[in-house]
């Protein structure tokens, strides 16, 4: 057993992969026409395991991706957000690799346990996080497969592996790259144990039911159906959920925290951070469900807070210290206080950080509240009954995943 | 020690009272007056312990007395709101008595154990759920002081030992009435370990800073610095916050939950049950910001759930299941989903079951949301390392207020 985080975690036996569907909001497990999108995953969650899991808050792309390969919340791994602001030298901060990370990954002590593991990811930005201490496995990301090296990225010629180039950064290909990726290396015996970790470009675009997310959806469960015909383990988790963010009439329902808390308290006054920011933001204009406020002058933070709170869409304002223990987030990288949005809205800081441009006649979809906290986690065999009884007994948290196809799957 | 519910507690070495300040939100603590309005607490949050805590959801009085007394979340103790509906029989069932207890209190092993307990509450509905199992002690409410007797409750002529008569049930000398009780039961050394559970009447009327609100925590603070002089160690909780629940204009902020979705799904289609109803409700009309629904025709449960959560006010929809899980309430006493309303919105049923004429004038203020969790948790004595730590390295919630007062005060 391998110790990591305080858990405990059996090498694979087998061929193991998880799978982090991002995005991948429970509803489009659970729409009519299911049964034929995902044939093969409504298959696992039929004969394997299924469940619903909670995801780590806020749940974006980096806190939850980190929180799975650390079987751990983010106070412990440290990754709370795609972008903060340091309290220390007052920068704000976009992460693009691991040097915000506290703790090491489940990936890492595998591969320094002599297992081969690869990691693959959809957009750069994450792939270092993912190859954190990793010792020579392969960690390379479909953004930038064209530049790996075995050097740095313990693989190249990954395009030809693949059999086409890197696909463009706002295709879904960029995510059934990292699938096929997946494929071939379990085809060519080139690695036990893998993360797979889309982009969720179509969810943010596409709702259950509709045309676009459908085709994108048969495509991931036709390359997940063949990772279990290889005969691979295969966990299934996301890293968030997804709501459409709008109001009655399909306008986007974005609450500019920044310019009305300006408005109310004076020019400076407060900083609002948007930790969805992230290098690639067009299809949600860096618009999400949880922000972080940052006091600039001398005001009291209760009469700040309630003032936020009294904002329509807003769901919840939580101190600092509160949000970080209610929610297992980093204290020293929280905000003054936490504004959280209700399912249908989004919290942004002013106009002119915002750009919905990008969403081209799409309606927005976002997340990062506790709305959508709710995801799909699902493992392709039967799990021994230490994981059914946790599932039982406590909330099952995304994080979870690992856990239960290296341990409960026999 | 003595072992209850999982948890370790020391007999008291001294006197030893909690006080469970009903509604007191940070709020009233933290307004720029309160350092007239409560020097005896100020003082204590200065000398001894002060944080803020998390309640157990929802944030109504039942479940969060139960969880205090027993130092468990609802899930351990099953009581999970005031007012819940029945799987088995269909009944909606007001809990009045400890019939649907799961779990002992940390009052009745240290009865058991000889440690002489008294359990004094404002309303009576809470009377035998706190005195569940207690052996010998003294368990009565002001609400019924006049008609205690020493078989029922442990003493009798309780009005001649406080002095005047039971009050109104409308009048915030319930609450009082409560801790003048426990300070002659501590004068004439009847007891060794006291809880002493309030009223919200006044905080559901008044917000902080109003001289309504200002002169019944005066008198509070008053008779809590009493009971320190009395050299008793004393921990001051709350069992959830208070917010204004209105629009802009001053208006109740209601959402009609079971009329929308009627409206929407068919007669009959659903039943929201609100878990705040309790036999007395003039002053906020049994409107919380925490409801369940139970679908009573074959309905897609996710279509119910979209509807309900685009409603503005709506906070956060969760299957019954995921809620469950997630704030550890019973699941067989969990709804086919919940629906949790935002800071300033509250969620009732129909406008029949509703009567807020009671609210005379006052504005609407409730609580049963997640923005009501945060709440007060005050030790009058400095607390030892242990103690500390806990509040430093994980969420602290108000149940743990047993643990720091007989555990943590040297």
């Amino acid at each position: 057993m391998i110790q990591v985080n305080g858990r405990a975690y059996a090498k694979p036996g087998r061929p193991t992969v998880v799978v982090c569907l991002d995005g991948c909001d429970p509803r489009y497990l659970n729409f009519k026409n299911a049964g034929e999108v995902f044939p093969n995953i409504s298959r696992m969650m039929r004969e394997g395991f299924s469940a619903l899991a909670d995801a780590a808050m806020p749940t974006f792309t980096n806190p939850n991706n980190v929180s799975i390969v650390t079987g751990a919340p983010p106070v412990v791994h440290g990754i709370s957000g795609n972008y903060y602001l340091d309290r220390k030298t007052g920068e704000e901060i976009m992460i693009v690799d691991a040097t915000p990370m506290r703790a090491t990954t489940i990936l890492a002590e595998m591969s320094r346990a002599g297992v081969r593991v690869a990691a693959v990811t959809a957009k750069d930005k994450l792939r270092k996080m993912l190859g954190h201490r990793m010792e020579g496995g392969i960690c390379f990301s479909s953004e930038k497969a064209g530049q790996a090296t075995a050097a740095e990225n313990g693989i190249a010629d990954v395009e030809a592996l693949v059999g086409r180039s890197s696909p463009d950064m706002y295709s879904p290909d960029l995510s059934l790259f990292v699938l096929d990726a997946g494929i071939k290396l379990l085809e060519q015996d080139r690695a036990d144990l893998l993360y797979l970790s889309l982009s969720d470009l179509v969810q943010h675009a596409h709702g259950p039911g509709e045309r676009e997310a459908d085709a994108f959806h048969s495509a991931v469960d036709a390359r997940v159906g063949r990772l279990a015909e290889l005969g691979a383990v295969v966990g299934l988790i996301a890293d968030h959920g997804m709501n459409d963010k709008t109001n009655a009439d399909g306008t986007p329902k974005v609450i500019f925290l920044e310019e009305e808390l300006t408005a109310r308290f004076g020019q400076g006054a407060v900083r609002v951070i948007c930790p969805i920011t992230d290098p690639f933001v067009k299809h949600h204009g860096a618009l999400g469900s949880f922000v972080r406020i940052y006091l600039r002058k001398q005001l009291e933070l209760a009469a700040v807070m309630e003032a936020a709170a009294a904002i329509p869409g807003v769901a919840l304002v939580l101190d600092g210290k509160s949000a970080a223990l209610r929610y297992e987030m980093p204290l020293d990288r929280e905000g003054d206080f936490v504004a959280i949005g209700d399912t249908h809205a989004v919290i942004g800081s002013s106009r002119a950080e915002h750009d919905l441009k990008g969403l081209a006649g799409h309606r927005l979809r976002s997340h990062g509240g506790l709305s959508e906290q709710v995801v799909p986690f699902i493992v392709s065999h039967p799990v021994n009954e230490a994981c059914r009884k946790l599932a039982e007994n406590r909330r099952l948290r995304n994080f979870d995943i690992f856990d239960f196809v290296l341990n409960g799957v026999g």
